[in-house]
């Protein structure tokens, strides 16, 4: 897999990178230039060349900005200093040794470390910028002066002394350029997209997002011509048959659809070199964050092992405790808070009467439950926050699935009042079409406009201020004239709860999932909806990439390359799908209400099902593996890898010249 | 985890084994012992004593044996030959070496090799015996001669001539002595089993059954208690809500129950040295599975990667479509032939008035069903040996379940038609009754006398045979003295579906298994099943443990330490429980039958469960990772292990004698 790639090739292809990462500095006024200490922004421009990266300096409107390149070496180096695991051509993760290149499996184009790798190694080294000598240096900065302490990291303290006001990563302008004719603007092949060409300009989380969305949005179309044919044309004295068969047709769609998808994730991370199955890459996740507890448990008690199980066991309920208390939280406030909140907005759209009170009724509503959902996901984060230290689930699928809940209630409980109460099935069309609408056109206005009005607003500002307080003396008209300052003055790819734990990606499969569960779950009330759904996502694919590469500042890559908790709130949609079709199809054919569903049998019916929901439901909360155990296990793999590294990655790379 | 035991200590017991393998050859008769060949059993011994084996000659009534004991030296050595892998200190599995034994992970009782990795090493030393000279060897047995072929391995041409009648694994009579009094006949506290001595002596795969079998006799007490207080105590105008309440404690307590199992599970795998998670274990077998495929066709094609792919999608897809057309047959078999002959006995049963009648009826129908999933437990054998060449899952899973479905309708059907057909609650108990105890009595019955009246019948015959044809000079009673000719005539612990796929613990995890289905799904038509259901397990894991240790060979050692695909028939017989126990609630409630189920709701109820089944068995077919991407991983895993063992040994003995 790539082997055959010559080496001088892939070099060249590194040496050719541009400047990657930007900090952001304040202009100084050029008064301040003389004095005893030493200016900071100098000194940190000296140190960054002293930790062999290349630098720029550019004055902008708004700020200095000082960009960051680097050679090949320089990287290499950091990675083998920060200990970072590659995988190598024998489909072990080993530590990156410099002079051992050959052993490491390089990316589809050619180069030896993808854009998270490097941009990890730039964190490295410009954050590792230490104090090396004995004493304090006294640094100055626009008139003022303060100590920079014995190994304490220039970069940080500048940042507490907000003179460094960001670092982030810089667009690529010919790739940039490349991805937006090929990908974003290509109008003419609607699902097609250059997967490996986003993976190494994105990396692997966004590449991800982009696969599944047009993996599912090719899908859409088998269940949209369905939805067309059941709409258009007369089936005579079959037409009660069609919408069963449309139900069991979705509902299998859906399952096919899921299980496929899990497929080619599998093959994208054998594309991307990622040398485990699926399920292990699951787990990886949930090793790797509790390996730091096991560490530092270990180094305190080595060798009294039964002291150390019975610790982790202790743990490990408490954890579980500690997630049932905080989960019936967000339970009862959904409950107790929003349950009514929505049936009143429900019950109010039900008596009135004008379409255009309606219309007007759903944006306030739309507009109202943007709050709450904020509110919502800001205490969820904070929960998650007390969870994190003992949890045994990565926290963020935790925090997917407490703001999943909050969006399900808030997007679906209306529908269901339609659905049941009035077994009003019109009424709960137009309300899905409405939804549908709306909830897209303001969501694409949201996700399109507010960026670039931000971007507008910050720049005028810079400008104004800069004509205003300087009166610029090279002539009349400031204009931001490098792309660094535009970059900078462009908002950053954040999720609406926070940025802490998600970046940008958690709205757009927030968005994706509700959409998902809004056209299974009402299929039979409206089959129509999966055209809608298909059109949407079709310019969805486009809209996200112009936001991505022209309206917002290049994202940082992280490192997930499944789609995490999602898939198993799309798995649930699918479930609640199948009972939710019934129902409407009870209403439907049942619309006089001859069939009579008993106190006694329906009592029996819910209990059936809520059962069936603990059933598959469980196994969320207590893990297989107790945590000794994996804690164990984790310890010896970590303590091979440690040991054997450099042995191991001589020995590959004579195995892999032989190869060659 | 026994890093810190002596190697002395270890050694000494290792050495102390005694002879644990034997070969029956037949008597020779002593006129015959002259001639220009030599006698093959001679050659056969003199060759094992030159493989380093101890050697000891029994001349036994019935035949004369050759029992075999290793020292741990020649083990060893076998072992590294061999190339087996083996769990080091640093939780990696590498090939094994003599020099380097202090990296190797040592067994809970301090010996250096497991019972099965013992028995490995002996058949491949006795089997690996063969022609190192460049002509042929002429060899006589009885008068015949017969020719030793160049590399041809002496012991399997023995076998094919007729010589060598049997090798199997001896028992060790002090630890087996050990075992019956700690274990068989401990009847003190019920369900405390000494499963690492149970490991020890017999392997991951019979202790695995023995610790589930014991914790679910354990958990079994709880509903029991609880079945018994619905029956005892009377709630009052609260009887109504007992069997609801009933039904949701017995899912919840299932569920529970499986969960716990599981990490019960990854406890013991973690004791028994198999460092890797529950879910690692269980892909593990199907990689070793698909390895030979996978690596055939590398060698063939090696560096086409494409042409490859292709070839392993196309054997995929093939693989999935022989597995539907297999499971297509069972079905249909099950529905055309099986279905019509149960729903006759259970009309039969519903027409006989007569309890003794009943008895009968129950019995004969008992013995006659034996023959027909006899039958159809050989049928599926010989559908999974076609499916066994391209399939993913591994063969004894998908034999497992086919036979399971054969066992699931006649075990259940009848009792689906009392409780369905004819709502009679109290007819349905009282098959259940009949059928548990009936069943238990003639399965305790088979499984406890038919292995002693084999016994006794090869035993008399070998006897009679003495006493008839040689008239016996010594005296006038023929009796059998050794220990190794008795266990000799003891019969195998074979599958009553044939031997080749599956040992007898087949038999008792079917037992087992519709013993829960059985007490699950009919929970709320008699709660009192429970208490049968534990009585009878506390019986049953002395019965069977003194059917391992007093009635049948000692069973060749298999590799399995998970319960396997039984787990997800007890989990796929929880969620039937579910729906049986809601229809049963249902039948009690609307005795009258005034909750009418309309045509409709019926149809889009069971529309509804079918569609669920379809969700959750589906996943089962299509597995999340093409087969492409699997054999490119396990193919680089495999070159890692070969290319670096050795080296990594080396620095892992050092590592150990440091922390040592």
């Amino acid at each position: 897999m790539g082997a055959g790639l010559g080496e001088g090739e892939g070099a060249a292809v590194e040496e050719a990178t541009g400047y990657e990462v930007g900090i952001v500095v304040p202009k100084l006024s050029r008064a301040a230039a003389a004095g005893p200490a030493e200016d900071c922004v100098a000194r940190l421009v000296r140190e960054l060349e002293g930790a062999g990266l290349l630098v720029e300096r550019v004055r902008g409107v708004p700020a200095e900005f000082i960009k960051l390149a680097a050679p090949m070496g320089t990287l290499g180096r950091a990675a083998a200093e920060m200990q970072m695991k590659k995988l190598t051509y024998i489909g072990m993760e080993l530590q990156f040794e410099w002079d051992q290149v050959a052993a490491f499996v390089r990316q589809p184009d050619g180069s030896l470390f993808s854009w998270r790798e490097r941009y990890c190694c730039f964190s490295y080294l410009i954050y590792g910028i230490v104090n090396k000598t004995n004493s304090e240096i006294t640094l100055k900065f626009d008139g003022k002066e303060f100590h920079w302490k014995k190994n304490e990291s220039l970069l940080t303290r500048l940042e507490s002394e907000g003179v460094v006001k960001l670092v982030f990563p810089l667009h690529d302008e010919i790739k940039r350029k490349q991805l937006l004719r090929n990908w974003a603007l290509n109008w003419l092949d609607f699902t097609w997209q250059p997967i490996d060409e986003i993976y190494s300009y994105f990396g692997t989380k966004i590449a991800t997002y982009f696969a599944f969305l047009g993996m599912y949005t090719r899908w859409l179309f088998f269940p949209a011509v369905f939805g067309l044919a059941t709409q258009l044309i007369d089936f005579g004295s079959l037409q009660w048959l069609v919408l069963p068969a449309f139900f069991i047709f979705v509902i299998s769609w859906a399952v096919f659809f899921l299980q496929f998808w899990k497929r080619k994730n599998s093959a994208l991370l054998a594309r991307w070199g990622i040398n485990c199955s699926l399920s292990e890459y699951k787990n990886m996740g949930n090793e790797l964050g509790s390996l730091g507890d096991s560490l530092t448990t270990e180094e305190k008690k080595f060798g009294d092992v039964s002291a150390e199980k019975r610790n982790l066991q202790r743990n490990e309920w408490f954890g579980v405790l500690l997630r049932i208390r905080n989960n019936a939280i967000i339970v009862l406030a959904i409950i107790c808070l929003q349950l009514p909140f929505e049936l009143a907005y429900a019950h109010l759209y039900e008596i009135t009467e004008t379409e255009v009170m309606r219309y007007l009724l759903t944006a306030i509503y739309l507009v109202a439950i943007q709050y709450y959902t904020r509110i919502g996901g800001k205490v969820s984060v904070n929960l998650i926050k007390y969870e994190n230290n003992q949890g045994e689930e990565s926290s963020s699928a935790s925090l997917v699935y407490k703001v999943f809940g909050l969006y399900f209630m808030q997007s679906y409980i209306g529908l269901f009042y339609h659905a049941s109460l009035y077994r009003d099935i019109l009424a709960l069309r137009k309300v899905l079409i409405q939804r549908l609408i709306v909830s897209q056109v303001l969501e694409n206005l949201i996700e399109n406009s507010i960026p670039y009005l931000k971007y507008s607003y910050k720049k005028y500002i810079a400008v104004h201020k800069k004509k205003h307080e300087k009166e610029s003396p090279s002539g009349k008209s400031v204009r931001l004239s490098t792309r660094v300052e535009k970059e900078y003055l462009k908002p950053s790819y954040t999720a609406s709860i926070g940025a802490e734990l998600e970046d940008g990606l958690f709205d757009d499969f927030l968005e994706l999932t509700l959409q998902f569960g809004m056209i299974m779950m009402f299929a039979c009330a409206f089959p129509l909806i999966f055209c809608f759904a298909a059109l949407n996502n079709a310019t969805e694919i486009r809209a996200d990439a112009l936001k991505l590469l022209v309206m917002l500042r290049r994202p940082v890559p992280r490192a997930a390359a499944t789609i995490g908790a999602w898939l198993n709130i799309f798995q649930f949609l699918v479930v609640m799908a199948i009972c939710t079709n019934c129902l409407l199809l009870v209403c439907l054919y049942d619309a006089e209400g001859n069939w009579r569903i008993e106190p006694g049998l329906a009592a029996i019916l819910i209990m059936e099902h809520a059962l069936l929901l603990i059933k598959f439901g469980f196994s969320h909360f207590v893990p297989e593996e107790p945590a000794w155990v994996k804690a164990n296990r984790v310890r010896y793999v970590a303590q091979a890898q440690n040991v054997c590294s450099k042995q191991l990655l001589k020995s590959i790379s004579k195995l892999d010249a032989k190869l060659d």
